[in-house]
């Protein structure tokens, strides 16, 4: 295990200018045929080009609700069979290679249920507030959207992202290491508001949200987390959540993983003790080498993943390359992202580009010139807290291999001098 | 017309709690309900809800890319046939009464093209710079994506939008009136970077942006503003632009007006006066009622509407109530909204809540206690320059009814006792 942090050299960033020039590239040598083509020597390869002016395309009546393009028909989310006994209990990963930005679309949302997706009418839905409360309450959709509203963008990860590699290199491909992550805003009422109408008795300490698919999810939260910024919400990213996000109405617990944030929601009922429900015994807890358990580690830490390059997402040219990724952290917002790409010798400072918002994605570059050399690449976020993404031989010392949730161990890709991208470990 | 800027009346502002204490709501009927079932006297409305708990769900296969649920089908983008002679030269509308936050969703992003959706693939496609440059280009999509990139979130607003509203009320709904915007974040490269790769001449002041569909769309915009905040954008919302969007390549002129964002971007010139093309001279030019025309009108003034209650979405209920709307300027960002209930006569500073970022949509709310009184509600949105959004009535003063661009009005719902909310005016 390597000392990383005092080895940082941001001298080694990149300058932002005259990227493609000298570094002999496609658009040097495009601009090359198209200046031939000026001179009266057409390149088949410029002519040949499909000449859309031709042609009327649909019209607007076509896509009342659009779709991708059908040349994007590869980015889509995707499940690993294997994985699961029953795809109805099971997980799909985001293909986080094929995004950019922040923002998750609504239909690349990577899901987990554990009984399929429930269909809810939402006029015949109810949200139930029983248990330690002056006044119990059923409310219809109607009556949750006359609350103030709030929105705010935050990530959602699963417990077990990246829970396969905890005894080593598995899956190859940062759609199925890391795409269990999505980040999209929310619309919602703060959970405050609705707790605060039903009255919180004085020993009231903890609150159980439940959902009402098959598999009546439930979990403990502290009701000082409820309190502080929970919310039920009923959109993202502008329209209402997608049937496999909890249509009409889900619970946004930020930073903390996903598994709480009930889907379906349909009742909270407020308590003086935690449940010791299945997912947050038997499941959800992490198993250590000497046979105990951590339980109600909730708060997902600072993590981060270079998307590109990644094995879906291989290296095509020398010369000039974007190098991207993704960092988060459960408890606020990222401050600075660390990209080495010999394995750790040398590290870089990211350049962040976009909103940098507490408990969201936050999207991070390094413009390098690559020439066919082998490369090691990793990131390593640091939060506001001062907290530093630990490497996963770092996280295996104190928490063995046991475990399937919380890995957020620093990912190691290794390119090869063609460009291919490997899932591979530093030991 | 009023002097309406003094009137505001903030200690109107309703407080935040206690929404549904008192006002004779569902959720206190539900409840009695809910209590009288606990004691053994079951419900009908109650016991009737359907119980999910019985059934599995589709699994995680189902859905590689997501779409709505079921219950949503009503929200999509509707066109207006009698609007135009083709749908392929048309519009339609995004259902702002729908949504809420400030992103729009990929699939709800209003349309505007000229002659029809192109399906362009993306290994077949070119970008080209010739003009007043050093060295002509053509670059790839590959070789775009080699530029380092921004992530930034834009309104995109149609010169048109509210177009119909010049002579008076006329289409009942905020989809059809104020539909032509939407707000997404988008990713691409600054297109400052690959100008100064092709390198500009000394004489170089406008650059003409031109699209691969056969409407072969042109607009010319100022050096000064391309080389300011424009980018070449090949991500909306994290994944790859929609074909109806200008899949693979479009360009971002942010708070400028939508026309001059040209889809499927094919080719930039440089030149040294504007190209005075169809559409800047012929259309999205300001015709006066003394027969002349303003031009190059590109800014589009800050605006607002009241997104709910609204035609589509009436008033449903006695007691409390949210009003939402949506807030822009081409300007920079929105400073103050403020709203009224009584037709002018006293306004109230709306809440705002969700990220403030300049030349995007900005969410604001009001509650407020209705008792079936007849309102009359506008919004009057105020941006960082001080611009105070203006009547129609002050529009007209200046600029007569013969236009259909740049209508940026204060609209007038008049929402009846019964809830039934209808376009107005108020003269």
């Amino acid at each position: 295990m390597r000392k990383r942090v005092s080895s940082i050299k941001p001298d080694q960033v990149l300058g932002r200018r005259g990227f493609l020039k000298g570094a002999g590239l496609a658009a040097a040598a495009t601009a090359a045929s198209w200046s031939a083509a000026r001179a009266g020597e057409p390149d088949p390869a410029i002519v040949k080009l499909p000449d859309h002016t031709r042609y009327l395309g649909d019209g607007v009546e076509a896509r009342p609700y659009g779709k991708p393009s059908k040349f994007e028909a590869h980015v889509v989310k995707r499940d690993v069979e294997w994985l699961t006994v029953s795809r109805q209990s099971s997980v799909n990963f985001t293909p986080l290679h094929e995004l950019d930005g922040i923002i998750t679309p609504n239909g690349l949302c990577f899901e987990r249920h554990h009984a399929g997706i429930a269909e809810i009418d939402p006029a015949q839905h109810r949200l139930m507030i029983n248990g330690l409360v002056d006044k119990p309450l059923i409310f219809t959709m109607d009556d949750i959207e006359r609350f103030p509203r709030e929105n705010r963008i935050y990530f959602l990860e699963c417990a077990a992202n990246s829970g396969m590699e905890w005894k080593g290199a598995q899956l190859n491909g940062c759609q199925f290491t890391h795409g269990m992550i999505h980040t999209v805003m929310y619309t919602g009422v703060p959970l405050k508001y609705i707790l605060e109408e039903a009255g919180l008795k004085t020993n009231a300490k903890w609150i159980m949200p439940e959902g009402a698919d098959a598999a009546a999810m439930t979990r403990s939260i502290p009701l000082e987390k409820a309190l502080k910024d929970c919310m039920v919400a009923f959109k993202m990213n502008g329209e209402a959540l997608r049937a496999e996000q909890g249509y009409p109405l889900r619970i946004v617990v930020p930073g903390w993983e996903g598994n709480m944030w009930v889907k379906w929601l349909r009742r909270i009922e407020v308590g003086d003790e935690p449940w010791q429900g299945r997912e947050e015994t038997s499941k959800y807890t992490d198993l250590l080498s000497d046979g105990r358990s951590r339980r109600f580690t909730w708060i997902m830490d600072a993590k981060s993943v270079v998307t590109n390059p990644s094995p879906q997402a291989p290296l095509k040219f020398k010369g000039q390359n974007v190098l991207t990724g993704i960092a988060w952290s459960g408890r606020g917002a990222i401050k600075r992202v660390d990209v080495t790409l010999d394995g750790g010798r040398n590290w870089r400072t990211a350049r962040i580009d976009g909103p940098v918002l507490p408990m969201a994605a936050t999207r991070f570059y390094v413009e390098f010139d690559w020439q066919g050399k082998e490369l090691m690449i990793q990131s390593r976020a640091m939060d506001e807290t001062g907290y530093v993404q630990p490497t996963k031989e770092e996280l295996r010392q104190v928490r063995g291999t046991n475990s399937v949730y919380h890995n957020n161990g620093i990912q190691t890709w290794l390119v090869r001098a063609n460009g291919e991208t490997e899932n591979v470990e530093i030991s």
